[in-house]
């Protein structure tokens, strides 16, 4: 069986941030949002009961961990998000992937979903290192 | 301390289906895709991180049990669904709840996402019922 690694679609529009558990974790390079993407590191899956049960637990948690972190990316912007947006959807990349989106009134896509909507605006250099460098610290390093 | 009672909100584009363990479960009314709504039955939710440890992982069971339903209802129309599309988003309605919505290649809002979409087409009464019947065979009867 092949090893692990993320669909390369990903490295388009986002950057490896470190791991969990369970899952691969990466920045959305987006300045729109603070957005992380949990990516479980098996291969072959698509939909959430490929995951055996005590994976979509551990998923679960991974999910609230990746809520902190986009909290955490929101204080760098200084400005709290006002609700936290969970998504699995997988309709143009089918590797299970779960979206973690910080969301304010009035940004640019609310009250509607981000997916698809508008063009991401990627971070300048030094930002986009700050936040990486604020996710390692709830995070393993990344993998190879 | 109130009741549990789901948002109002609710009542405009869904129909009550019945109960799983934790959650209210719901029968989104528009024909264009099979879609249950989920609502965790407890006061005051409005981010996964507000349920305990225990209950995000009957959550993320009965998301996977809302997939089986929403495959029933696909195979009621005849036409199986390509992905499933999982969304806590929460921006408009904030008490807690979770969408569940068989996707199909080149539906009304492929590949986006369905939020916001289009204008839903209500079921017509009689595949309603059907429907309705349908999902009962895999919940409690809904709470008064």
């Amino acid at each position: 069986m092949a090893d692990f690694a993320p669909d390369p679609a990903f490295e388009a529009g986002s950057k490896a941030a470190g791991e969990l558990a369970l899952c691969h974790v990466r920045l959305q390079d987006d300045a729109r949002y603070p957005w992380v993407i949990l990516i479980p590191r098996q291969v072959g899956l698509v939909e959430l009961s490929d995951l055996k049960v005590a994976d979509r637990a551990r998923l679960m948690e991974e999910i609230v961990a990746a809520g902190d972190m986009v909290r955490d990316l929101a204080a760098l912007d200084g400005d709290p998000v006002d609700k936290l947006n969970v998504g699995a959807l997988g309709n143009v990349t089918t590797q299970l992937h779960v979206h973690v989106v910080g969301r304010r009134r009035g940004d640019d896509a609310w009250p509607g979903p981000v997916w698809g909507a508008g063009t991401a605006r990627a971070y300048d250099p030094q930002a986009l290192a700050l936040r990486l460098s604020a996710l390692s610290a709830r995070l393993a390093p990344r993998a190879a």
